[in-house]
């Protein structure tokens, strides 16, 4: 069974971190392959990324990519976020943890930002 | 003449200032509308949001779109941002400053985090 963490820094503001639950919920909802999708944070917010691994781990997870939402290749994407991953994958060897690339570090990026140039608001 | 400006938090870390200064110029390299592509700080980093409008205005510029390079629409977003904007459209009443929607907004974000999600790296 395979899962996808998408991991978001935590906020203080409420309301950002329900934007990131929101975002995952919608993610929930698009055609890909991954049985299920969740969200973890880094600080501030619950559930933290050892225990949104350690959930997706209980309801059946073999193979889990953990996503960060980030736009810069700082030190909770270098070093923060694998330390957290390396605490669950020393409890569970036999599950398969991918951290893919950060957000920023996308090249669709630059299109969209067009994209949202051109779109009318504020 | 028209300008874009992408504006990022700014960081104590250069190189992410840097991360957000190539995006500037990759976005100045793409086929679009705009006549200047230039990039500016809320913090922490130089320009800042009005001394980069006032460089755009200064070369030329009767129309800018403002892009806030953030994922969440706190305080930064909806406070801080326009009031640094507005200092600039007292001073340049003759000038079209537009805010358009910050990244995070974009509808476009979940299809390019599976996008993410599928590469391999790390």
């Amino acid at each position: 069974m395979k899962a996808l963490l998408l991991v978001a820094h935590g906020s203080r503001r409420a309301a950002s971190n329900e934007e990131v639950r929101n975002l995952t919920g919608q993610l929930s909802g698009l055609d890909h392959e991954y049985d299920r999708v969740d969200c973890a944070f880094l600080e501030l917010a619950e559930p933290s990324i050892p225990d949104g691994l350690r959930c997706a781990i209980a309801s059946g997870a073999d193979e889990i990519v953990v996503l960060p939402y980030f736009l810069s290749a700082g030190r909770h994407v270098t070093a923060d976020i694998p330390a957290e991953v390396d605490t669950v994958r020393q409890e569970h060897p036999e599950v398969v943890i991918r951290v893919a690339p950060y957000l920023g570090d996308s090249t669709s990026i630059p299109g969209l930002l067009l994209e949202q140039a051109s779109r009318k608001t504020g």
